[in-house]
């Protein structure tokens, strides 16, 4: 392991004050860089360690914010909050560009290497700074799977990949086959992998032993689903040696 | 790169004395061991290529043969000699039981840790090695994904990682879903990865520039799923430092 530096970054967006973590690599010098784009609970240790640990490969590393500095523990209370912004691509794009704007303030990112991934909501706002046209280098997303608007995935130039268990009520096999067939017709070079028998937010341990129809943890596909986001930065935004 | 050796093996199976290409890693003592079946033209160098990769990485690598010594350039030979091989899963598993016991013969090989992986005709091979209860430790294929006889994918036992192209029209979506739901149904530790707009073969250079309906290169696609092979067998049979 490598020495990282961490920081928590307040940041303006959708209204609300976001607390973000930020996570600079050792070293000197410009380095790719990453959007992370957190579950619809928001970040707590858990998806602030994501950036540490790409921070640790080398990347400057941004776990976002999108509920204002919240942690939703009762899944009610972050469907109220998640609901309607997944209905608005506005916010959710404003949220990411703000989160953008984080990393274009860091001196050690280097501008034209920024990859977006994200899981769940996190993850439609990494696809929907795509279908806005911003210019980045790979976006992986787990359990994030809608469409955008028609027309708008045509600006998506970088490879997407994409994650989800086979067993997820919510990302049904009607919603991937519609977005692999949006990325498709849009040439985007797109993959999907399909993990059997995980159920949504697989990647996530359990919140507060509570039990969601659809919803649970799946550590061996948790830990396949991390190692398919790092190959994809590998690929995308190879951190110079 | 390592120092490998290399030797041909002649075998019977199915009828045929099989010309197989057995590739050893450095060093001594057992290592785990990967049997690689070839696409339903058979070996050239391309395929004898894999057994040499896998080899450089440290494992025993075998790369059987199901044509007898023949590589077919000809799409109608090749599609007359497989057709019926495919139809008959005892046959498959004869080929693959054969190519089996040559790994066992060798004196590297670690019989307890065993992996199969193909392509195409040879994917079904590794497959129909796991429905005839065959103690793997991981099953990669690669456009591979016909169903089993009813039931006997419960005697699967280890990880089962599956790669198609998203535009392969002989293996459909609606393949692709009955393929999944066997592996569901039978509780297997599965994953499947679509590439997007890749076709059948994607993972094959062009044969003597013959233009094959559905059939084409998709160089960047290739890459990544041998990647993605390469991470299932360090996850299922790593070798040891």
């Amino acid at each position: 392991m490598t020495t990282i530096t961490t920081r928590t970054v307040e940041y303006p967006a959708d209204g609300l004050t976001m607390i973000g973590h930020l996570a600079l690599p050792s070293g000197t010098g410009p380095r790719p860089a990453v959007l992370i784009g957190p579950e619809g609970v928001g970040l707590n240790d858990f998806q602030r360690r994501r950036a540490d640990a790409l921070a640790e490969l080398g990347y400057v590393a941004l776990a976002f914010d999108i509920n204002g500095g919240r942690w939703f523990t009762d899944p009610r209370e972050m469907l109220a909050h998640t609901t309607p912004l997944l209905a608005d691509p506005a916010r959710m794009r404003d949220i990411g560009h703000a989160a953008l704007k984080v990393l274009h303030a860091e001196p050690r990112t280097d501008p034209d290497r920024i990859a977006a991934i994200g899981y769940g909501t996190g993850g439609l706002i990494a696809l929907e700074l795509g279908r806005d046209g911003v210019d980045l280098r790979a976006i992986g997303t787990v359990n994030a799977l809608t469409t955008g608007h028609p027309g708008e995935a045509d600006r998506i130039r970088c490879p997407v990949w994409a994650g989800v268990g086979s067993q997820d009520p919510i990302m049904s096999a009607a919603q991937r086959d519609a977005f692999a067939a949006e990325m498709q017709s849009a040439g985007v070079d797109w993959r999907l992998t399909v993990y059997g028998g995980a159920q949504h937010a697989f990647h996530h341990p359990p919140v507060d032993q509570q039990t969601v129809p659809g919803v649970a943890h799946h550590p061996l596909h948790a830990e396949r689903a991390w190692r398919d986001i790092v190959g994809l930065l590998t690929e995308c935004v190879p951190v110079p040696a």
